[in-house]
This record gives structure tokens, sequence and C-alpha cells, in this order.
């Protein structure tokens, strides 16, 4: 057994922050039985400000970057980290923050909004680097694996959450451009070398702009394409002629958040298509007030609080009237009467389009009832994908969770592997012209003649990336023996370049009694299909865009929800990292611990990821003790479902620390059952008993603290003596624990 | 050269055999230049008969029985046959065939409905032996090789046909049962050895009866299927509480001319289904009368004749009732209001799924509208394919006859191939049971229980067949540098035993260079269809269903018609047989030559069966100038096409005749016109002039006939000398191919 295996834990912000001060004592516990120890590694938000500042605290210790470190740790192979979710944080965030630990008397400068001074402007570089999303870049350091756990499917077989039946006669459907997009656009080349490439904008008058210049590595894939806005906005009006005529209701399905410069700006025709009436006719009024299409209808609502009532009462009578020539559309609140053209980030298309599918195909009308629904997705590339489902369960029915297979995921993803979220290089031409790229000795690699409103982007993919993926899907083809399909299109660029790749990585691997195939999109999603209703798993092996849609799309089917899925990033350098949950850290559960001392968050998620990390760690360290504990916390979690001892969300029933609880003693119950490990078995077979024993007691004593507000010291940076009073009240789980060591 | 070739070309019946007195001439004239002889080969009705009654005919010279002749070329290398249309004689045209005979002098006895002495039963049996399809069966001694010749798809990529577009919002689709269809039963065997077997039926009591003992060949493929009675009014109920529900219009597709024994069963299920409420209420009361459901709605009209009017009308009214329960029906004339259930062979699936299809997806309402459909078709084996077009013309609307591709057929024909059709082996099961095969040693090769009311059948196909069919269809991929699909069901159990023949011969032949692969019908047409829209022609490789299906469904795409495609049945012992055009003898078009000395009928598909074996003819006999008149004849029908020389169906403008004229014309011009043989060119020159400079002479002189009554001698018997003058009028025409010898 080796005894230096470690695993890091991070300690994150927030719900799952409060979550560890509960979970973590049992996890330490247990790994030691395996001669593994657990450290935490402070990356919260408020650890992160700290370690910024580290030069001017004053501390008695040293404050540690430990980002830093554990991005270091990512690059070689013995990491192996736990990551919970953190928060991203946004500028109120970052002040709230800054102000606890000044409060706390932490020696650091405000948030400067408009840094003057060199002390401002160096505190206001140093935040910068803690904003916005500050962690995933830098410890992504591998490609992406995700699958469903076998005991949620498990438990999703037994227990199948609700599906929509499909008609055969339903009017759903996906629609998408059929041209002017940027898949009809995409070129792609591979850098023969590594050198330098400047992408330019070629006015019609022979004026030369450079609008980026970047290195890119030898074998880099480099692509670039655009969208024609005004293609886009034909393609709008034309959808929405289309729903009046056939009185399908219309809807919007983009990923503001995620493409942040392109889709707002697709979005943003959208809204100033439907309601093209209005936006005409106060064009410079608009234009005066600052209205924005690209931040929704809600933008238009803001701006004109502005105005004097009666004017504000006819630009409201305008937009009224739009409804009557335009078809319905489709609610996000039907009650507050909140359209998908009312904000951006309302609907988000890797959410939308499975809760749409799993709902019959149908979304909210007005009047508060589902309705067969156009479901727009302009970028044809990969919203063929939902089309292809759409026809699929309209001759098949919906899918059954009690009997389908399962559709793991390997995604392409490391190294910022791009496809979307190439913000720094996306320009909405504001003139008609050219745009191309250019190499060191100023041969022109790809061009496209674009207008002004033409939407152009260019993605870059790195060699290294693509090989660490074709293996990773090979091991993973390999490790669960389940065929895998490579999802590229032969009718696209980029997927061309990288097919070339994916059969050259091939070529060096071991394939023998492998089911490897790579197929086009369409292709690959209807074979998918047509083995997941006879209850047979199919590995996806996916670009990034895929990767993330995926992963919402088929668990969903499965699942009922994505955020049981297991999301492993096995690291480049051979370190693992096991990431939990999805859907952020949470405030509001926080809020109700606060106030009533009932944490509703499920660490499933946590579970899941330990159970992996331990498998990992058994298998790299040839440590048969780590392997059994991941199997036996697996099969504890699995009991954790059946029973429903997942956390309740009402205050006074089982919390996050009850299901805790039952972790522990089904954990325990399962090393005390196994006869693989004799060690173990008597090591656990005194808590088993213990907990077992005591089962009415804990839960008692978990329950008799609920309904009360508590005290934690902070919010960002709370008390850790408090904070583990609060999550650990039950001193018979307490001492029964303490007795295993 | 050689100069033994030659060419048999059929005289049969009626249309095509009045155009083959003004076409024959020509043909014969031209091929005469690559020392080809054309020669005739009577299989018309009344040659039949004349053979059938020789020993009786105390004729001048022997009447010789040209279809045994034939018959007996087809198994021949040498054999090289244009096929025309003929008639398949019911009891009426026989007995007006032979009245006309015995009129012409000719001594032969009446047909005797009820035979009762020896010489009545004589005729009788040789009678039987001239009706009904009694040529094809005996000439098919081959596979089938059907597409549509460049002429005609260069023509419709020019003149498209319309086409109804496609909404993405269409409701329409093909429904089938899921379970308890032929489908789901299917069982398969290839024999070890020839050898006897047993169909047999054993009661719930033991008993046996033996319903069918047959001589099974070695390697013969031999299933065994059954469709549940009692599963099919089930689904027949749900499909109408469907469409109830969703407002989509109701309509039944089958083949019940074809599957001769099953369908009208099937068919009948649907009737009583949908008219449920009459059914059960006079059950016994149409037991008495003799109502077959089987016969349609218009058996209960017929057979309530004999009731009193008030009972008449209360039935009808009852009648009535029942469509305030039942969906709306697709009618097949709105008109007289004949819906889809009236008689059996209104709606017939080859033909009535891809007019839907190319109808937007829509067929006739009551109200003479065309309206969204469920197309009903029980049997999901080849349903599944009308689905999945839908399903693409949904997504990518209708298909583009100026842009689509082709889908050649190699159909699996050859030795009586079955799938359907086996009506000597289909039992309608009037007991609960089992239905077993069983070989000569007693052992049960395939069984399945059955209900009294399900339908069991049996099918053969041959080994020889297979294998000749598989080389046709590397043929064909090779000649026509074209991928080709054999169209294989994993999940059926007579695919898989094909499947092993076919991989078999395809070892034995040379793939180098071919796309040849074997796919799922889904899979299959999914893959075409997307090659089709991309302009990509794909050979679909098939069982006899599908070959039937198929040249009929992506024909009406992409020419708007079946009828011009080359149907050709390159024979298994070397020869080739071409058959010309479809859809009968078109009686109506004689009856306009008799009244108005105009022909209609277009010759078209003499002309590409003409060109085929005359390419054919160049081919096996080493004759450059046949290919060449083969390359030459096809040019000159595209010109006829493009120039718009094809008959009119009004007297006094351009008939068949002209057409025939212009033919020639273009012909020569084209022989005149090419350089690679110049003695062809120094032949045909002079023609091409004469004909050329008297185009409006000669267009005069055939189109100044027309608009009077014509005697040509009689029907089915015409006078050959009165027919010939009437069918070539135009004296300079005749003197300029005359000049030609």
């Amino acid at each position: 057994m080796s005894t230096s295996s470690k695993i890091i834990y991070t300690f994150t912000d927030e719900a799952p922050a409060l979550a560890t001060y509960s979970l973590l004592p049992i996890v330490e516990a247990f790994a030691a039985s395996a001669g593994i120890a657990v450290e935490t590694s402070d990356i919260s938000l408020a650890g992160r400000i700290l370690a910024s500042f580290a030069d001017q605290l004053n501390a008695d210790k040293p404050v540690e970057n430990e980002l830093a470190k554990l991005a270091q740790l990512a690059t070689t192979p013995e990491a192996n980290i736990i990551k919970l979710p953190n928060i991203s944080a946004s500028i109120p965030q970052l002040k709230a923050a800054i102000a606890e630990l000044q409060a706390h008397g932490y020696n650091i400068p405000n948030f400067p909004d408009d840094p003057k001074t060199d002390a401002e402007k160096d505190a206001h570089a140093r935040y910068s680097k803690v904003l916005g999303s500050a962690v995933n870049p830098v410890l992504r350091e591998g490609n992406s694996d995700r699958r469903a756990p076998a005991a949620v499917k498990a438990f999703a077989r037994k227990r199948p959450h609700s599906m929509g039946k499909w008609s055969m006669a339903s009017r759903s459907h996906a629609d998408y451009m059929r041209g002017g997009d940027f898949f009809s656009s995409e070129q792609s080349i591979t850098m023969p070398k590594a050198g330098e490439v400047r992408i330019e904008f070629v006015g019609r008058d022979g004026q030369v702009e450079v609008k980026k210049k970047l290195s890119l590595q030898d074998g880099e894939v480099f692509d670039s394409m655009f969208m024609s806005g005004r293609k886009l906005r034909e393609f709008f009006e034309k959808t929405l002629q289309d729903c009046k005529e056939t009185g399908v209701m219309w809807s919007l399905h983009v990923k503001a958040t995620m493409m942040k410069v392109s889709h707002p700006i697709v979005f943003g025709h959208a809204v100033s298509v439907y309601y093209k009436g209005v936006f005409d006719k106060y064009h410079d009024l608009f234009r005066e007030l600052g209205v924005n299409p690209n931040n929704g209808l809600s933008s238009v609502y803001d701006k004109i609080k502005s105005l004097p009532d009666s004017q504000q009462e006819e630009i409201l009578h305008d937009i009224h009237d739009c409804y009557s020539d335009r078809p319905e559309m489709a609610m996000v609140d039907s009650v507050k009467g909140i359209t998908n053209l009312h904000i951006p980030s309302d609907v988000i298309v890797d959410a939308s389009m499975p809760a749409m599918i799993r709902s019959s195909g149908q979304m909210w009308g007005k009047d508060g009832k589902l309705k067969d629904t156009k479901a727009v997705m302009p970028e044809s590339t990969y919203a063929r994908i939902y089309q292809e489902m759409i026809n699929f369960c309209k001759t098949n029915g919906a899918f059954d969770p009690t009997t389908m297979g399962s559709v793991p995921n390997v995604g392409l993803m490391a190294q910022k592997a791009e496809e979307y979220g190439s913000h720094d290089k996306t320009f909405e031409m504001t003139a008609d012209g050219t745009m191309r790229v250019v190499d060191a000795d100023g041969k022109v690699l790809m061009q496209h003649e674009v207008e002004a409103g033409d939407i152009w982007r260019a993605c870059q993919t790195k060699d290294a990336a693509i090989r660490d993926w074709v293996k990773l899907a090979v091991t993973r083809a390999r490790q669960s023996d389940t065929p895998a399909i490579f999802w590229l299109d032969p009718e696209r660029a980029h997927d061309r370049e990288l097919q070339k790749k994916v059969e050259a990585t091939l070529q060096e691997c071991d394939l023998s009694g492998l089911d490897i195939r790579i197929m086009g999109y369409n292709e690959a999603i209807r074979l998918t299909m047509e083995r997941l209703i006879r209850g047979k798993d199919t590995i996806s092996v996916t670009g990034n865009v895929l990767r993330d849609y995926l992963t919402d799309l088929f668990p969903i089917m499965e699942l009922g929800t994505s955020a049981k899925m297991l999301s492993i990033v096995p690291l480049m350098a051979g370190g693992g990292m096991y990431e939990t949950g999805a859907g952020g850290s949470a405030p509001k559960h926080v809020q109700q611990v606060l106030e009533e001392n009932h944490l509703r968050w499920d660490s499933l998620g946590e579970f899941l990821a330990l159970a992996v990390s331990l498998e990992d760690t058994g298998i790299k360290t040839k440590n048969a003790k780590a392997t059994l504990l991941g199997k036996t916390l697996d099969k504890a979690t699995g009991k954790l479902l059946d029973n429903d001892k997942s956390p309740s969300r009402k205050t006074g029933e089982l919390d996050n620390r009850g299901s805790h609880f039952y972790l522990a003693l089904y954990w325990a119950q399962e090393l005390a059952a196994q006869s693989e490990d004799p060690e173990l078995q008597a090591h656990f077979a005194p808590l088993a008993k213990a907990l077992s024993d005591n089962e009415a007691t804990i839960v008692a004593e978990l329950s008799a603290v609920q309904g009360k507000p508590v005290d934690i010291g902070g919010y960002y940076h709370a008390d850790p003596q408090l904070t583990s009073q609060v999550m650990r009240p039950s001193a018979t789980f307490n001492n029964a624990l303490a007795a295993l060591a």
C-alpha cells in the first residue's frame, strides 16, 4: 500500500463550502483506512483575494496562493483533485467579499472602479485576476470525461422522472439557416509549423486594419467563419411568417451567456426583427436612449422609463401592436408575461432544448399551456441534432428512462479548445470588405467577403489537446467496453482537419476489440439513439460545443437532470480532476442555513466524484483498499438514492448533514459486509454497528438544531470553528466517527 | 462485326401493337446498318390463343407457340428481347378475343364457363394457360435492373414536374405496428440440403393438419412469420383514436392487389374496426347477406341492396353515424364520396405513399382539400422507410427534381423470389394452436404460437437467384460507377440469412474501386436521401417488395412518374430482356385511333429499351456499330423530349407516328453528325438530310389523315396490311426510310 497518496479536496464558497465542513471529516476518516491523505486547497473567493494581497497582510504565517499551487499540481501526474463549484465573482460579489475581509481586520484595499493612482491601478490589476471565471480555466488542464454514474443510472431506471408523451402528429421542430451561417462559411487550416498570423479587415477602399495578432503552435487547427447579418434577419422573418401561417409557437434558443460576443448579436437581431415595427418607428429615439436589442426587450422597458408617461404609453402600445402581426411566442414565465425575447440569458439552448423535448416537444404559451413550437436556432452546425432527436421522438415516442441506455461523453476541452467562446477573435463587421487570415510571410491563409453587420470569428484548437482527446476516447471505450463514435461532420471544414488528426492518432492506439467509428452529427446521433432505445450505451466523442450540449441533452433524458453526471477531467499530465455538480454555489441555500439552520445542498456530486477519485487512486498507486473504498462508496450512494436519503428542501426534514450521516452509515455497512479485504471489514464493522444502532438518535440530533437562526461568523470568510460546530451538531455521530481512527 | 445478332421485338396487344406497326420499320432499317436483325415474336393474346389450338386450326402453315419459344430463348445467352406491355386477360377479354378470332374463320372452341364434356375440359385447360398474367412469369428468368435513363433524367432536370412544398410543421406521418406484425415474428432458415418440408397446424387438441408440402432446394431461404389479428385490430383502434384526438386525417395504405391473400384480410379488419358500430350491430345480418369487409365498404352497399328500403336506410344511417365517432378519412374521390375504405384496390401503397409525399405529405379530405394525414401501414417492415422519408422532407423540404440525384434499383426477383405474394403459403388461422415447418425427418424447423384470426405465411427464395442478384448489383455498381447499398435489416431474420449469402458472394467478386455497403432500411434510405439532395446517385439493392416500392417512390420524386424508368431483366443465362413502359396496353388509346385516327401512345419506353438492347448487343458481340446506334438513339430520345415531340393527347396534333418520325430524324442526324464511325455517318447523312428537308411535308401528311374513323380489320387480331397502312400514312417518310436500305 502506498501511503503517499493524496487527494486534494477544494475548499470553495457558499453552500458547497458549508457542506464540506460536514462531509470532509467523514471522507478523511474513511480515506485514512487506505492510507490516503485528504488535503484541502482553499480556492474560495476570499482565499483568492487574500492570496492576491499576501505581501500586504502582515499575517503571522504567510498566505499562500493555493490556486496557483493547485494549477501547478494539475500539470503533474500526481494530481488528484476534487473540484467543488466556486463563485465566478461579479463586481458586486467581489466588493462584498472585500468589505467582509476588511471587517475581519485584513489589510486589503477597496476595489477601485476607476483606478487613478499607481496603488489603485495595482489593486485593480490584482482584483481583475480574481474576477469572473478565474478557476476553471487554470485547472482544466485536460479533456472532458462525463458519464452517468452507475448508481444514478440505476436509480433513474427504478424511479424514472416524468417524460411527456410524444405524438406522431406533433408539429414541433427545430429550424435553422440553410446558408449564410457559420456552418456554410467555415474554413479551416492546420498550421504546418508554429508561426504568427494576423487577422485583418480589408475595406472596399483597400485600407488594411489588423484586428488581431496571434502566435499559433505547430499543428494547431485554426478556423474562420462568418454569419451574414442580412441572411440572419431574412431567416428570422421567414420563421416568423411560417409560424404565423402554421399556428405553431415561435421560440429562440441561443447561448448568449457562453457565446458572449456572437450570440447577443444574434439575439438582438431576433428582437429587432420580431418587434420590427417598433424598432423602425423609434429608430432615432431608441438610439438616443441607448436601447440595445442585444439586451432584449427589457432594454426597451428600462430605457424608456426616462420618457414622459404619455410617450412611454405610446411605445408600449406599439409594442403590443406587434403581437397581432407576429406568431405567439414561447414564454419564460407566462404568469409574469416574460417571453423568450425578454433578456438574452433566459433561454439557454443546451438546457431549453432538452426541456422542450422532455415536455412532448412543447413549450409554455402565454395562456400557461404547453404548445407545439418551432425552436429557432440560427446556426445550423449543431441545431440539426435537435431536429434529428425531435423526428426520432415523433417516430419512436418519448425516451423511456427505465429501459434506455446511456451516452457518456468524451469532449475536446483541453488547452481552451475553441469552437465558440473565441471572444477575443469575434468581430461584428462595421463595413463591407474582406476578412482574412494572413501568415508571417503575408500569405493569405483564409478569407471571406463580408458585409457590415456580419459576424466573423476565428477559433483555435491545439494539436496536443486533440491527440490527448483521441487517446482519452480510446481509454474510455476500453475501460467501459462501450462503442465510441467520433462526431465529425465530413461537410464541416474544422471537422475535416480534426479527422486527419483523429485517424493518425487512432493508428498509434491499440484498438483491438474496440468499436470506434467516425460519423457525421446526424448519423452519429441517430445511431446513438437507435442504440439508446434498445438499452445500449454509446460514447459520444465530440468537440467542445457538442460536449456542452450533449452532456445536458442525454442526461436530461436519462436522469432528468445533468447535475448528477460524473464530470472528470483526466489531466494531460496524467493526474485527474473530478468536478462535482453543476449550477453554481447556491447562495439561496446559505440564506436558509443562516435563517433556519437547514442546508438543502445535495452532495451527491461530491460522493460520485470521490468514488472515482478513490478508484483512480487505486489503479494508479496499485492500492486495492482505495479501489475498494471507491466501489463501496458507489454502492452506498446507490443505497442512499434508493432509500430517499437525499436532502429535503424543507426545514426540519433530513438535510445535507443527515444525508452525510446516511452516506457514512451505508458506506461503513458496505465495507463491513464485503470480504475482499478482511482488514477493512474489521476496521469498519464497529462503525457500521455504532451508526446503525444510533440511527434514530443521530437523526434526532441533526433534526433538533433546525428551525433557528445560526451565526457562522461571516459569509465569504466564515469562522471555521463556528461553522464546524453548526455543520457537525450530532455528538453521537461525531464520536462514532472519531472512534474509527 | 457479327452479323448473327438478333433482337426479338415482342408483338403484343392494343396500343403498343399499333405503335409497333409504325416503329418497327424504323428500328429494322437502323439496326440493319449494324448487321442486326430484328425479329418479332407474337405473344399477343390472340397469338397465344391460336397457339394453344395449333393442332385444331388446319392452317396453311403451322402456328407456332411463340411464347414457349421465347421462354426457351430466355434461358440461353443469346436472348435479347424487347418486351412490350401485353394483355393479362380477364375472362371477358378472353371471350371477346375468341369471338373475334372465330369471326375471322379460326376453328377454335368457345370458352366453357362450366366445362362438362372432355372437349370442354380440354378447352378450359388450354384457355386457363392464356388467362391472367401468363407472360411475365415465364419470361422473367432473371433479377431486376431498373433505372432512370439519362435522357429522361436530363429532361426532368430541365422541365421539373410539380412538387408540393413541405412544411416543417407538417403533422403527417406513417404509423405502423410496434409488435404483433410479420416483422416482429419473422423466422428464417437456409436449407442445408435439398429436401421436403411440411407446413403444419397443430391444434390445441394435438391434432396435426398438413397445410402444404414443399420441395426446397439446397441453400434455399425459407421464412415463416405471422401477424396477430387481435393486435392488428388494437392497432387500428389506436390509430383511429389518435387521429380523432389530434385532428389528423386517417388513411390506410396496403397492397391488396399484389399481396392478394394477406392484405385483403388486413384491409377487412380496418373496415370492420372503423365501422365497428355497424359491423357489431348487424353481425348476423351481414353474415347472412354475405357481406365481406375484405371487399371494402362497397360490399356492404352491394349486399344490402336486396333488403327492403327502410332497412337499407337504417343501415346507411348507422354507417353515417360512425363518422361522428371516427376521424376524417382520406378520400379516393371526394366528389363521389369514395373513401380509403371503399374497395381494397383503390389505394395501393407503392403508388399512394409517393403521391402523398409529393403532395406536401397530404391527401384529399372530404371537402376536396389537401390535409395532413396519418398513413397507416400495419406491417412495420417496409412502412418505416416512408416515415423516414416524411421526416426527411419535414426537415429538408420537398425533393427538388432539378438538382436531385437518382436511385437505380437492383431487385431480387428471379425464380419468383418471395417476400410477399406467397399466395399458396398464406393462411388465415381459424383456431388457436401452433403453426410449424417440419422437415422430412420430422424435425421442427420453425414454429409460431398462433390464435384464430392470425395471418401466417411462408416465403421461399432460391440460392441461385440470390447469388445472381448480388453479382448483378456489383456489375451495375461497376458499369455506372455508382455506390450500391444492400438494404438488409440486421433485425430481420430473412435479411440475416440473405446477408450471409451476400457476403459470401461478394467475396467471389472483384470489388476493387467499388463502394458497396450493407445497411438496415432506415440507414440505407437516409444515406440515399442525404446523397440524393446533394445530386448524388446511389443504387438500392433490395428484396422483391422494396424493389416494387422503391421503383415507384424514387422515380415519382425524380421524374414525376415511374413509367419512364428503364426496366431491364438481365437473364440468369446471360441474355437480356428489356421491358418497356408500365401501366398496361391502353385500350382507350385504340378507341381513339378507330374513331379519330390519332394514336396518343408514347413509345418512349420502347426507345429507351431499344437503346439499352443495342448497347448490350454491342458489348456482348463486340459490335461497335451497335453500341453507337444505342448511344445515338439515346441522344435522339433526349432531343425528342427537349423539343416536345412526344405524342399529344389531342387529335390533329403530333401523335405516336409523328413522334416516331422525329425520332428517326434526330437519330439519323446524330449518326450523321458523329465521326466515330464514318461508314455509319455516310450511311445516315442522306436520310438525315431527306427527313430534315421534308419535315414540314411529312408532318403535314401525318396530320392530314387524322380526324376520321379508320378500319384496321379487328381489335385483338387486326389485319396486318390494313393496320400497317393506317400506321404508316406518310409516303414521303416511308420512301426516305426505304432509300436507306
